[in-house]
């Protein structure tokens, strides 16, 4: 468990600059995603693939593009693992990048990872040569074996998607990253700015949020929120904190 | 209750452009925390009297006047209301301000607030004409009780002074930012950037901590934190989150 | 802190087989309130004074004198110390008991303790001869107080009466715990069982609640549980709970 | 998601008159086991295989005969799916029954579930006519699956097995209670009595723990407990809580 935090996100063989990684669903329209990306700082950005290929309609595309933003694809809501893999082939093609964030959904309710289904995708990508980042359950054991069979990260959920119930578990996510050799991402649950911090303070390396940002209020104000508190959290745990104590203890001594 | 975070925090006639005030308590030595001053942005720093008149040794003082940070006597240790009028009288001669942090402390296990001779240094420094910032439980009635004498803000605990242990009772927070009419300032507990984040999410006007930069591995790492956790709390509030949700809501709708 | 539970609750000379005071407010009917005081196995029971001097209207009196139950009066609604002084001396006329459960209320909305009026009421009533038991926040400054001025026994909220919000604190009712020489008894707030448990956990005497009875769908199987969870607690308090660990430590080893 | 909880447990085609199922690891001495058994009230008891087994050593399989207890074998320790029905066959031979607590766990660490040989077990047993009552994770999505290959119950965690960490992730038992359609008991993580409750609270139909009672420092007293905790929160859920409220409500109205 590295107790020092890089100054940059090390992902595979790429290095990015910010921490905090965004999801494009959710926004009311392009004007406003694209100010909420500005402001996030974000360099890489989750696209789903059928808004890609919706002929034409690859707005989302040309907004990152102009932004000088990566595009990770993501093969959001597919259910099993030979949906996810074809999808996941597909992005490579539109998209010119063996990169992808596999969602392999088990339900519309709960939108929670299907484990079964996710190991097998993971693996099926990893021999054709994808650098695979899985969005995952908060399970340090399947987190474990994803990393095993040659994911380039591990990206735990905080709490199920769109809850914004943020961080249900932090002693799971601490386990994750105190066992894990690559960058942990908390990904999805993530309700507002603190969650965010947490989840750096936690050990994670990133965080990835879409719904936090596109869904609230001003999406601009909390894409800033956001970029703030990742960068808070990261410092902090950098910087050491303070034991946890059961009484008082004065700031003002003698001296 | 207001739902829009101005750019500046404004207490009585003075107007901050940063939200975070720190306390110097706790520091190794003046380098560090002149150091750790500058990373946090800060513009009003606390200094306990006695620091202030041990003969000479106004070091402190000297730091803040380099950085143009203004100095906010604190009667930090005083057990009475005799005693804290007293003191707040003396740091008004010393530092040449009627501004200060009021502090009556009942005993050195807990250091926490004495309400009633609290309530009682409050009426009496208001009468004699100082701009009262009074630090206190995270008891809603005596908060506006401290309100209704006239102090002109209201600093309610998260946690005991120095345990790290954030904001116990976050619920309380809320109630006395539902009914404050003067800045409600977080005051004690914070341990770590998400804490203070919280605090700025649940309302409050701004943060004061001391020993969570102070006595952190890194203080000067830890006071950027600080500075960038406060801002994500405050956009946050400002930007509106998402509603909590049981069941999860897909960010990537079929659009 | 004592270790080990007693079997029985004492307070000042008196001896009480159940852990579990009752509330008799919001109850929808009498017959209901029956059933429940007799699941609840309660010995101690309070009732409010305006609703006992209510002209004849005496019925929670007779159906505690017919269950054997004792009636603490309570000041419910006082608004200041002259108010609550004055109640508890009509209640002592009415029901024939030295003994006083001391609310005084800051407010309809919060209904939380006036802290100044109520250390004001416990003086004058602990000097006018009676057993005072003063419902008051959770700091443990105010508990001791309280003690220090001879009540007999102290009376911190879990949170806000009638929210169900449970133990909002638990530091803090550990605290007022740790440093208490008489009964510490946790008092509003309670939502559910765990809520009770809880309390006897950190260390409380007793628990008192109305509310989560009261208005409970289903009132005597709900005092049950609470009759049930009181228990529970304060023999795993007694019992000496395990530590909490990171990892996982087996439960079956070689042997 | 049934509200009313019946006042028995039913497992395939047997019912229980208690809620609470013991392990027997960790016991210092058989007496004080069986001492702990009786206070416990339980009528299902998990034997590790390999303490029974241990030639001739059957003293646990003794008391619970004596006891009128139901010996529930258990692949404790067991780390593939291989193993796991091997061990289960070597158990149904020597126990004289079909119903099996299934461990696959993943590692010594965290002896956490591993997910994926889990159900691989789970599946291959059901085949082999086996009750099937599986440790697993606190994952809706793999519950789910548990009971769709055939499971007679689910028994997610709270936290990791000796850990005393009580239930890190309500809203997961929710979401499991909510979507199952055989009995859910939670097993593993319990430390203490307020911990049990809260189990049954959320919609557990047992609670099953070891640790929490054979570590405790007196654990027949701790047995008795968890016995009463267990009552109280499925009284406490069958009763229908009060709704949680931000503000205060009057339990004493005019009336």
């Amino acid at each position: 468990m590295p107790t020092v935090v890089r100054d940059e996100l090390v992902i595979a063989d790429r290095t990015f600059g910010s921490r905090l990684i965004l999801g494009t669903g959710g926004a009311a329209n392009l004007a406003v995603l694209e100010e909420a990306l500005v402001a996030s700082g974000t360099e890489l950005t989750t696209v789903a693939l059928r808004r890609v290929d919706a002929g034409g309609g690859t707005g989302v595309l040309d907004v990152l593009r102009r932004l000088g933003i990566t595009a990770l694809p993501n093969t959001a809501g597919c259910r099993g693992a030979a949906e996810a893999v074809f999808t996941a082939a597909l992005a490579r093609e539109a998209l010119e990048t063996n990169w992808v964030k596999l969602e392999v959904i088990a339900d519309e309710r709960t939108l929670l990872p299907d484990a079964i289904e996710l190991v097998a995708a993971a693996e099926q990508l990893v021999d054709d040569g994808f650098v695979v980042l899985p969005y995952t359950t908060d399970d340090p054991v399947l987190a474990r074996r994803l990393e095993d069979v040659g994911c380039a990260a591990v990206m735990p959920l905080g709490s199920p998607i769109g809850s914004g119930l943020g961080i249900a578990n932090p002693h799971a996510i601490e386990m994750i990253v105190a066992q894990a050799g690559v960058p942990v991402i908390l990904d999805a649950g993530i309700g507002t700015a603190s969650d965010a911090a947490l989840a750096m303070e936690l050990g994670c390396s990133a965080v990835l949020l879409a719904s936090a940002v596109t869904r609230a209020a001003d999406p601009p104000t909390m894409a800033a929120a956001m970029a703030a508190a990742v960068r808070a959290g990261a410092l902090a745990r950098q910087a050491g904190r303070i034991p946890r104590r059961f009484w008082a203890e004065a700031s003002s001594p003698a001296l």
